[in-house]
């Protein structure tokens, strides 16, 4: 005599009575979707161009090796001119701007000599007559926090050889008091401008006199061996850079005419600084989503980013269009006297780490990690598991050991946010709400539920019918 | 009405019988002891000596904090004189040595000029005339595989500030064709003489040039939470050391006369050697662990160490006393066409690694290891786990994230060995049992059991009557 097996879906009460009775019960976890994404829903997932198009978008973002190919100033590589700033996020005016984005911007002025005082940049940007601000995703860069760029910061140059495509990302500054956090006090232009002197030149000079470029997806490999999850730790990837760089960076004494001083300072800076390979890590995660870009039908998002007003997502079969809602403010853990209420909302384009599947999605391979952003070693491990359900792939080349090396989840599917409603998770800095605080913290946030739904709809709209 | 719980203790049946009749039964874990150790272990386990006696052994090695403070040759840190050579493990004679011993040795004699082909050392050991071989452990240094240790090698010291102890350990020179894994070939002599003439000054001038002393033991609390066990990973503490060195090194291009080439290539040979940090891993937890030694009633290991022929252990009640046994071959991963029949048995003064609560008993936190030794995930996990039911303490400063921050299992107490005859842990290297093959895979691998009912023999021995 066969057993009966009863599957059970959604609510509990009718499985628990079943096993009451000693009946085999297999439950199936199952939620509504989103209020209102019914309809959408269906139009998307029954689109028979989906699977092939969301297939075609993955292969070619997981198909991405991101070189580290030169250290050069905006002005030269972007065609940044005076005047001109990128920002992190989706667009946005300095009117609807929030406190960090306005004194990374103030500090930039002054950076760039168009004020003496950062204070004085204010009437500046109101006006805006002689300014202009752009996402740094509008010129194939990212930014962390504010992700201010000027056109004398020197960035980070990743290449895809495969194709020639480059993506860019300023030099990490460090933490606490610093530009991108919103800080601009004296000590935070005197750093920016020994790095624009000194430590940018030094860089260049390393990364054009080492033999092999260095291959920074790659190094992701090993850094998610190694306790860093690429968004809030970089350690071992920071180390492996200095690695990296630094032989040719003590051969550049000799060729370059760096002095000593010059060079240890910026062995110290470095090495002193656990975030630097994140303004690496980012670039390398949008040079392989941007590979995804604009595959029509496909229903994976390309890009999660904030400008500390907006929340912002593109999506491959969307093209350059933005799907916006307000940030969040994230929990976590705060720095010194500072409270929840001193945070302002989420802020940069960091969260490109958790759309190319690392960062938030494999805190599971950095459990240390909940000493900076809060929660637990538990929650870490289930996180990256809950972000298998709402992925389209696994990551080859990006496994977690713990897990017994799966894949990190990658590709996020629109139609699975929708139809789960579980959000992406990112870990993240926490900006002071006021222009020049600085860093008040970290912790986890998602996205606004809201601007799946929206995305959704415009796929659906493009449905050909 | 209260309902029954049962507790059974040892074999399943009849836990089994009475859960089977819906009795809730907490089963206890329970095995016999070691055979022949009962009477002995009554005697030990009843010494009012014993957990004040262990309690001060594990506050005393939990009390060490390592730091580098010097590097130079053997001759003048150890006073080794020509004809003299340390070796891993308990002591041993040529007659009984194994192969990669042997081939060590005769590299070592032709590094000193005793020879000019390694091969006529063979005759110069035999007749034993104008040599001596003494472990490493008998002059305060550990020894990874062979050990083997000359007057002329470069040796890393470290120092317990608050005491003025020290310990030492030679500089690691990569894997493969390596000296301690018996390979004695042209390469592997001028290596040793670039080790000597360069990489060894240039150390000392950075270690001598660096303002804070290294902490190698905060190095460790580090690595442990970058996916680092110390023993078989090394990878975060090589990189870590780097940082802490390169200002240094290229400080002393204007203050110690090295050439740009040499700090370069040395900075290339450290960065290229993910197990260069072993070196001071080793001697950091010999120093821990001789601050534990020799407290009258203390059950604890404070060294476990083979020589390729023999394992040995030492306990803090019994003084400098061996208990040894044959050493094992390890079980794990091979390098190209290497097999089990061409492994050595188990080499070297690295288990004191284990023996600290680290390498193989902190596997849970270097889950990638697996690639490396063999096993899978979920055993790694495991196996910390078990080793905490044969320890007496945990490490506050070494702690594992994914176990939520578990301080490691430290502090190997004989009696609970034998009273659960639960083997310590090792991870290992694994040396090819001709002279001269060098390294042939990695692998898991236990003490032979004898040796722990001989120390707790001995043991019982010394408790008052």
């Amino acid at each position: 005599m066969s057993q009966p097996t009863v599957v059970t879906v959604g609510a509990d009460m009718f499985a628990d009575a079943v096993a009451g009775q000693a009946v085999d019960v297999e439950r199936v976890d199952w939620r509504p979707p989103m209020p209102g994404t019914e309809s959408d829903l269906a139009t998307v997932a029954t689109d028979a161009r989906r699977p092939e198009a969301n297939r075609r978008a993955v292969e070619a973002m997981l198909g991405v090796t991101a070189h580290l190919v030169d250290v050069a100033p905006a002005s030269e590589v972007l065609g940044l001119e005076k005047g001109q700033f990128l920002h992190a996020g989706p667009p946005i005016t300095w009117d609807r701007a929030s406190g960090p984005l306005r004194g990374a911007l103030m500090g930039g002025a002054a950076l760039e000599g168009l004020v003496d005082d950062p204070e004085d940049a204010v009437a500046l940007f109101e006006s805006g007559s002689s300014v202009t601000l752009e996402p740094c995703h509008h010129r194939s860069a990212v930014g962390p926090m504010a992700g201010v760029v000027t056109p004398s910061m020197w960035m980070w140059v990743l290449e895809d050889r495969a194709t020639g495509r480059r993506t860019y990302c300023s030099l990490n500054e460090g933490l606490g008091k610093v530009l991108r956090y919103g800080a601009y006090s004296p000590e935070v232009l005197t750093r920016l401008r020994w790095m624009g002197d000194v430590l940018g030149p030094l860089l260049q000079a390393a990364v054009r006199g080492t033999d092999e470029a260095t291959d920074v997806t790659g190094i992701l490999t090993q850094m998610l061996q190694m306790g860093d999850e690429a968004h809030n730790r970089n350690r071992a990837g920071t180390l492996m850079l200095l690695r990296d760089l630094s032989p040719a960076m003590v051969a550049s004494l000799e060729t370059g005419g760096f002095a000593g001083k010059d060079v240890a300072d910026a062995l110290r800076f470095v090495g002193g600084n656990d975030h630097f390979f994140l303004n690496l890590a980012m670039p390398a995660c949008k040079l392989a989503l941007d590979a995804g870009r604009d595959v029509p039908g496909s229903t994976m998002v390309v890009a999660m980013a904030r400008n500390g007003t907006d929340f912002g997502i593109q999506v491959s079969g969307t093209g350059d269009e933005w799907f916006t809602g307000p940030a969040q403010v994230a929990e976590g853990l705060f720095l010194g006297d500072y409270g929840p209420d001193d945070a302002n909302p989420d802020i940069g384009d960091s969260a490109i780490t958790e759309t190319a599947g690392i960062g938030g999605f494999a805190m599971a391979t950095a459990p240390a990690i909940v000493r900076l952003v809060g929660g637990s070693v538990p929650d870490a491990l289930a996180t990256t598991r809950r972000m298998h359900e709402i992925t389209l792939a696994e990551n080859p080349r990006w496994s977690v050991p713990v897990l017994e090396f799966q894949g990190t989840p990658t590709g996020i599917d629109v139609t699975k946010v929708c139809r789960t409603g579980i959000l992406p998770q990112i870990n993240t800095g926490m900006a002071g709400a006021v222009a020049g605080v600085g860093q008040v913290g970290a912790g986890l946030v998602t996205p606004p539920a809201e601007i799946f739904p929206k995305a959704l709809a415009a796929l659906a709209a493009r449905v050909p019918t």
